[in-house]
């Protein structure tokens, strides 16, 4: 074993161009309030004792902040994917709220060793889902 | 405000092809052990309450499953990020492990508002990241 502390995740990254879509769509379909906004550069956002950042990749594979703020260039393209934990009824509820909105849902299942995923797709095409923890043997 | 539940974080997402040199510098030098491995497709690894998967695009990005697991495709190029929280000490600590391992530190500094981050890469170019939660104003 290595002599180190345990890991845990701080910050989750996607990236989309179009961030005024991006902030749109994560407000009135997630019901997500930015924490910070650099216009053409990201959308930040806190979910409990992590953050969510949405990065435009054009903005951020230059490297920035100089000498004293040297941020390393990072952006991907394609569709990136993350999964909101929910519980089986908030899974109800999140597709209902979904597709009232007009949000399509892409797939609807339950694993085989159960547990039950939606997925959709944000205006940068990442594939978004809302999955039961016990889908990985959490509760 | 959504009369839906408070969202939060299951499953970060980066993307590599080289998943062989992925799972071996994840071990060797952050210390994970995989939850699952699907060679070619998939490392995955829990951290705590949530999961960090790793996925060959090239495999995930063609819809998988069939008809009773439609898992929706997704994969992206390019550098993805993620950041990992660590204590001031425990930074230093990483700083020391990972140098010691012949990992590049490309980048340490302290944020205006207070608190480090470190930075490096893993083989596929991701950019990863210690931080104190207090640069996001959490403890």
């Amino acid at each position: 074993m290595l002599d180190v502390p345990q890991i845990a995740i701080l910050e989750t990254v996607l990236y989309g161009q179009d961030l005024k879509a991006i902030e749109k769509f994560y407000r009135e379909h997630l019901g997500l309030e930015p924490f910070a906004v650099a216009e053409g550069r990201h959308v930040f956002y806190r979910l409990g004792g992590q953050m969510l950042l949405i990065f435009n990749p054009d903005a951020t594979n230059v490297a920035s902040g100089g000498a004293s703020l040297p941020v390393p260039a990072h952006g991907a393209s394609g569709s990136g994917h993350v999964c909101f934990r929910a519980s089986a009824l908030a899974i109800d509820q999140w597709r209902e709220h979904l597709e009232r909105g007009g949000v399509e849902i892409e797939a609807d299942f339950s694993w085989p060793g159960g547990g039950r995923s939606i997925y959709f797709r944000d205006p940068a095409g990442n594939c978004l889902e809302f999955a039961e923890p016990r889908i990985w043997g959490m509760s």
